[in-house]
């Protein structure tokens, strides 16, 4: 018995379909219909029913028996839930990396912060420096800490979460825009939470920017139900 | 464009073969090879395909580029990660009962405690009561919880986490069916930490319970692994 990789094919169509739904083209609500994705990308309707599968498992779309897929709501209740769990499973995570580190890790964790410092340091970047890749940064201290921390289902559990995050933060991404200051006070307070193997000042500034960067989301929803 | 109810063909395939890796008739390793699982059940191999993403979520298979689907291993390693982010997710939803109940709702959920109570009273039940109604009666106090703390992220999180724990369970069962008085001690102090709205005693007894269920697992893996 032999596959052809056939993962990759599904996995690519979610990656291309998962992009629309986090930069919004296709908007909250928005119905996918397997065999036009079929038709405009060419492939067969076996493999968009997996990439289905596989942007449910990602919370960026829900299947429904007779509806189909259609792209989840973005909603200020759905926010909250996502955040609640989000930021719980990270200080989860902070505190295994604490519970787990040895010197040489850590080390490797410290200088991957000072790699996004330096990235997000108004007197090195550019001003038009953007956003996504302080956002890119960020997500890669996570996957240094999953090294550190070792446990597949966490990493798993959060990785399936990014995407539907990534979408609140596109969003709000004007917002972000002028949070560099605040990110960067927040990698400060990690690194040095982490210096001093301190997990309740670890665990208070992940709370901290967590609920940060969920108010800026909620409130760029706000506005633009108002709007 | 109709869909006829696709999902739940490869929902009843995915349920068929996860419940065979829970009981170990699939065992941790095993291959599960598409076509032959088609020609079993005779149904497509794209169903079973989308039922193998199904049970990678559930984390009860892994599926890999070129070998294929292959069920989850059952390791002190793996076991020990599962626990970990599984105590956390329970702990989060006690927290969360807690910060949202009103006194019907947990009126409700005392009911269902008790009602897991009389299964498990000694006196009341016979010897031979199956220590699976048991453990179902557990998950069906989640269920209560899912529906007071309303997170559907969470709720699905520890949903996808269920059918790994129920494998570990079902390894452990023979252990399990002398642990009837610890199981009802933990659903006593359960009962007494919500009804005081004691969210320190909730999370210490759902941490007790889970690290007891975890190392009667573990311990069982090793009898196995040493025999």
């Amino acid at each position: 018995m032999r596959f052809q990789a056939p993962e990759s094919l599904s996995e690519q169509i979610a990656q291309h379909l998962g992009q629309r739904i986090i930069t919004g083209q296709l908007p909250p609500g928005e119905r996918i219909q397997e065999l036009k994705v079929a038709g405009e990308l060419d492939v067969s309707r076996g493999s968009v029913r997996e990439a289905l599968l596989i942007l449910e498992r990602r919370h960026l779309i829900e299947i429904f028996p007779r509806r189909g897929a259609v792209v989840s709501q973005l909603t200020p209740k759905l926010v909250n839930s996502l955040y609640d769990i989000y930021i719980e499973l990270l200080c989860m995570l902070g505190r295994k990396v604490l519970e787990r580190w040895s010197k040489p890790e850590v080390a490797g964790v410290m200088a991957r912060v000072s790699e996004l410092q330096s990235l997000i340091d108004p007197g090195k970047s550019r001003r038009d420096e953007p956003t996504e890749s302080v956002i890119e940064a960020g997500f890669e201290v996570m996957r240094h800490a999953y090294r550190m921390v070792d446990n597949p289902f966490l990493e798993e559990t959060l990785e399936n979460f990014k995407p539907a995050i990534s979408r609140t933060y596109y969003v709000a991404l004007e917002s972000f825009r002028g949070e560099l200051a605040e990110t960067e006070r927040f990698f400060q307070q990690l690194a040095s939470a982490v210096r001093r193997s301190d997990a309740a000042a670890l665990e208070v500034s992940i709370r901290a920017f967590g609920e940060h960067q969920r108010r800026q989301v909620l409130s760029t929803l706000r506005q633009a139900e108002s709007a």
